[in-house]
């Protein structure tokens, strides 16, 4: 690890972990994440803190901090905040090397609050302490099952870190995850970064091997900070996803007033993402969806895209939406026209996209997926229609019911050859991208629990919309692009 | 129902309908139609007709149309393509009076079928007959609960009335309006149009009383065929939301070989849907969250946005997102400020957004959506967070459980009364949406059910994440500013 970087690893991997301000009360913060770092199984040894309490929630509670008997690596102090000065002292005297204060009522309510908030950070440094937040949400560690966390999320474990400026965004980027099957590394609420910021979050997370995406929600930096060669070098090593709040007038009163961000000119930073290769979403969603991307697949090589599809309606709004996005649909050569003619239908469209109008069976569109994947003039394929989704209604009525009876084994298998057929495909695909080097994005139509189940069982993402899926390719073509273009010398 | 319009009506509630193709055997389409039929539970009375079965599925079968013994409304035909000349002379005979044609390989692959296909049109046309298709997935009705299409989607009953022009997309809505409680009302897959085009389903639906929101995926239209009028006239009468394929080059190539469409200009498609005030969806998830915007809300009186959250940095996205489309949040004046000073902790930001900090109960959130929605400043509200989303991990260590056992019941009552806080505030919402006339659209930040729920329970539309919610406004908004401008006089 670079020597002149803090050694944030303690943050993230305590052995011994103090909760000042551990409650058995509902209602109060200090229960709430002592629940999640219970629940969250931590690896180490954890000591809640809380004078009022001789047990809490079945674990025994110490008055103060220096009655733990151990060294403690790390302290999360969630009291209020007149009291924080005060514990700084003490956190100081038990040589306490780092600090989370979830606590609130500092620079983001005024004047007083900025000047407590100054003198609890100068108290802190004055020990040597680093300390995020304050008025953070909290951390959290995949390594040491740490959920140091106000809001109940169980994150998946996984290849992802993330820093955010708004805790309710991060936790909730946590919580959708578990729905996408994205997994996280770490991932720390930045609060008022008092002491710790996003730059330190991001050079540290840039050289943690175990993260492989990085993962940002910001609000403002400071343009002295070095986060612009912070980026530069992060992105170099790992692909890095940022959402900016605050990109319009409206929007950079309310951080202002929010996490009190010199938010600055949009324009600006979006000159800073491009030029130091950071990865923009646009959208909450193009968040999840992009890191989805990143996590399942290779880098494509350019910008050609084959489309395969067993709708000519999809292919359309596939084709639409490829265009509006940069991306180029190639039209077919002759000798891949001849290869799937032994294929498809004699009426199919021999054209990119390749519909495959009416064959349904599984076995035909892996052979075509094979085929332009083995294309040497495309970096990526979307495939529609892997699985379509049909949601049944569970309302049979009786009557049809006893009609169909006779008919159950038929249905049965029916129902089994689907499922099969599905199966193959998706282990088709993923044999594929290995092959070939290149994303092969499915695109199934819903519902929800299968994109998870693709994410988790195959490592491969898929989206419910082409026009998801085109926007998540968008951004990795451009993120191959940063990559492939000379490294800046200065 | 005015006279010189096509009589629709018995398309889509026919009292005696055959099912000419029928079949026992999985594979054929006129297996999985008669399976959706059935499973339909179609109020009419129906006739397989097929030569080679005495019995399909448990229905007696009729070797040929003229062996059916009552007078047929419908017919529907999933024979290939070189029968159904000679199946016309049959229906005709029958005086059977509309038929929908799934049979493909007609003018969608080249010159030979499209030749069939006049001769099939001409040879109707000649009997009397009206034709939806031929190349059609078949059409849907709620009142009869017709399902005489290919796809096992079963929709769910509700306003909106929907003619596509992909029967992969247009079943596709049907079943995704499924998950998010968006109920159809008819549907029809309009197929090579060959007869029946888009015009006459469009006009049909704006006629159609139980039709309250049109929905219609468009290729291409005939600048003859009298579209503009139509939509101008149904626009009027109730919100058309339109999506466009074959936007760009390369989109509008893949449509003509789909449907084989004259695409046109997007210009001047886009000119169209602006003047004649149809709503215009640019992705397919724009389609859903919209019309579900439009079966839920009042349509606002104008694009004056109140954001209220729990979390400042949802507050920082939602204003970004309602800027960046032209909505506008005003500033609190001093009246509503000092009301939620009530409320609301002492360093709250006094802002719009109303962010609330760290306050999460259910009274204060209802209390300052009353007084924002009562506020005249403002013509629709956005609530950030009336429910969170905490996906749980249910892998709780047993050691864990041991220590928490002691806690059950309060972490039961938690749980308890979380959930009556939901339900609070839905109930609360829907009151204040009929008090002020004021859409209020909830984000929740997931899980899917729950929307549905909030869809289906409480007739409320919401968004797992805001910029969606955004988007939807804004179409909501630009309607009601068509309504409100002046009506053509040509």
């Amino acid at each position: 690890m670079n020597q002149s970087l803090p050694d944030l690893d303690r943050f993230f991997n305590p052995r011994h972990l103090a909760l000042i301000g551990a409650s058995g009360t509902p209602g109060k913060w200090g229960f709430f994440i002592l629940l999640n770092i219970i629940k969250g199984n931590f690896q180490g040894t954890l000591y809640p803190v809380n004078a009022r309490a001789k047990e809490v929630l079945g674990y025994p509670c110490y008055a103060r901090i220096a009655e733990v008997p151990d060294p403690v690596d790390l302290a999360v102090i969630a009291t209020p905040a007149e009291t924080v000065l005060g514990l700084i002292d003490e956190c100081g005297q038990k040589r306490i090397p780092n600090l989370v204060v979830i606590t609130s009522d500092f620079s983001e309510t005024g004047a007083e609050g900025a000047a407590l908030e100054r003198a609890v950070v100068d108290k802190a440094r004055g020990y040597g302490i680093r300390l995020v937040g304050p008025n953070t949400m909290g951390l959290y560690s995949a390594h040491s099952s740490l959920h140091a966390l106000m809001p109940p999320v169980e994150p998946l474990k996984g290849p992802v870190s993330m820093f955010s400026q708004s805790g309710n965004i991060g936790t909730q980027i946590l919580a959708w995850g578990v729905d996408a099957g994205i997994g996280f590394e770490k991932f720390v609420s930045s609060g008022n970064e008092g002491d710790l910021t996003c730059v330190d979050y991001l050079q540290y997370f840039a050289q943690d091997d175990p993260t492989r995406i990085v993962l940002a929600y910001l609000e403002g930096v400071d343009p002295d900070s070095g986060f612009l060669a912070a980026a530069r070098q992060a992105a170099r090593k790992k692909p890095v996803v940022i959402f900016k709040g605050g990109r319009t007038q409206a929007g950079t009163r309310a951080a202002a007033s929010h996490s009190g961000a010199l938010a600055g000119s949009y324009r600006i930073y979006q000159g800073v993402f491009r030029q130091t290769g950071l990865i923009e979403a646009r959208t909450t969603q193009e968040i999840m969806d992009c890191t989805k991307a990143l996590a399942a697949y290779p880098i494509p090589r350019g910008n050609r895209v084959a489309i395969l599809t067993r709708g000519g309606g999809w292919g359309v709004i596939t084709t639409d939406a490829c265009e509006e996005n940069g991306l180029v649909i190639p039209p077919l050569p002759e000798a891949i026209v001849r290869k799937l003619d032994r294929i498809l239908p004699r009426y199919w469209s021999r054209n990119n996209p390749v519909d495959m109008a009416a064959v349904v069976t599984a076995e035909p569109f892996m052979e075509c997926l094979a085929i332009l994947a083995a294309w040497e003039g495309v970096d990526a394929i979307i495939a529609l229609g892997g699985r379509a989704h049909i949601p049944g209604r569970n309302s049979i009525n009786p009557d049809v019911a006893a009609r169909l009876a006779g008919s159950a084994d038929l249905l049965k298998q029916i129902g089994a050859h689907v499922q099969a057929g599905h199966k193959k495909v998706l282990e088709c695909i993923h044999r594929l991208i290995r092959e070939t080097g290149k994303p092969i994005i499915s695109v199934t139509l819903g519902p929800q629990d299968y994109h998870k189940e693709s994410m988790e069982v195959y490592q491969l993402a898929s989206y419910p919309n082409p026009e998801r899926a085109v926007r998540a390719l968008r951004m990795l073509v451009d993120y191959g692009r940063y990559l492939s273009s000379p490294e800046p010398t200065d």
